[in-house]
């Protein structure tokens, strides 16, 4: 079945390494960004999230990356695995940045 | 300072209740959502996540609801706390939602 | 049925007026935008989409914001409209903000 | 400049074309999606939009297309225009589709 356990590569070159899967599917791991719009230099991030447990290993998961090494942001993930054929398995992900501002009427630009 | 311990509910209906949050930010907790794209009648779900600690009360945050007990979804949200005049604190906060699909064509149509 | 001429306003304080809608469900107009993170002073801009037709009044639209009197972005708003009890037509909408970014690897953030 | 003039195709083997951008950057054109969770089959569908008229060709643009020939759905699409090394201009694009739905407390699922 799916297993997010180890690392992942993105297409923008982000890796992330996750620690391990319990039995609930729960995870934790680290994230290594490469593009970041923060002003301070990046670092790896801590990240924690909930995988399904299907057998079929296209299970959906989540996660959130917490950035607080370099900046205020969060950033959340979303995604399925996939079987790819000869590429072993591919992870689909969608993603949210939440930045930080000052008040609530700037909240409609806070997430990209 | 910001601290997402405790329940919280959305304009929905949906309520959730975070057990607690260690000194890195991360925490757990439950989910009770009122709304549901799924077959199976709704069960409250696990989530796990992580906030910023920041002293100004206005952190960012993200968690991973998994649907597992009655569906084969994820969701993610990520979000900020603000302190409402008199409301209290307000937590505002955006969603994704990625259903299980059977393979990768079908992927550009998994995320709500 | 759903007709979108006339004069809108969202929660946020901005406003729009559709000029009209021909047979095709097509329409230009005018949108007052209440929020703006550009650094030139906001303009009235202009707006062109399309509404369907349907005769339940609950039809799903489309249009785009060209806000090129002040910046070089450009906005995209989806929804429906609905009949409120008794507030009249309510139009719920989501968008997409796309800032203009030099290269392509910058295109990650660009889109909020 | 940057001119959505013509045809366009991308990943997953939808198609558009635009008809011609006028003086303002308007423009009008024909949709042939590859992809559809209608029941209905899929048919070439009308769009309209509206790009910048930047010199550096690097504008952003937005449309909207309207199924109505075979769904009650419609899209909107945000990006930008970029000068390729070798493979001419691409066009990177975000999209939202809005399904319609019953009744306002459905409008959380509504958008894709």
């Amino acid at each position: 079945h799916c297993d997010l356990t180890g690392w992942w590569e993105n297409d923008l070159g982000s890796k992330m390494q996750v620690f391990g899967v319990d039995s609930e599917g729960n995870f934790s791991g680290e994230y290594y960004t490469a593009v970041s719009s923060a002003k301070k230099p990046i670092q790896p991030s801590p990240l924690v999230g909930s995988q399904h447990l299907d057998e079929d290993g296209q299970c959906t998961f989540g996660f959130t990356v917490n950035w607080k090494k370099f900046s205020d942001s969060t950033a959340v993930f979303v995604g399925q695995c996939f079987n790819g054929d000869n590429a072993g398995e591919v992870l689909q992900t969608s993603w949210l940045l939440r930045e930080k501002v000052d008040s609530q009427p700037n909240d409609w630009k806070a997430t990209r």
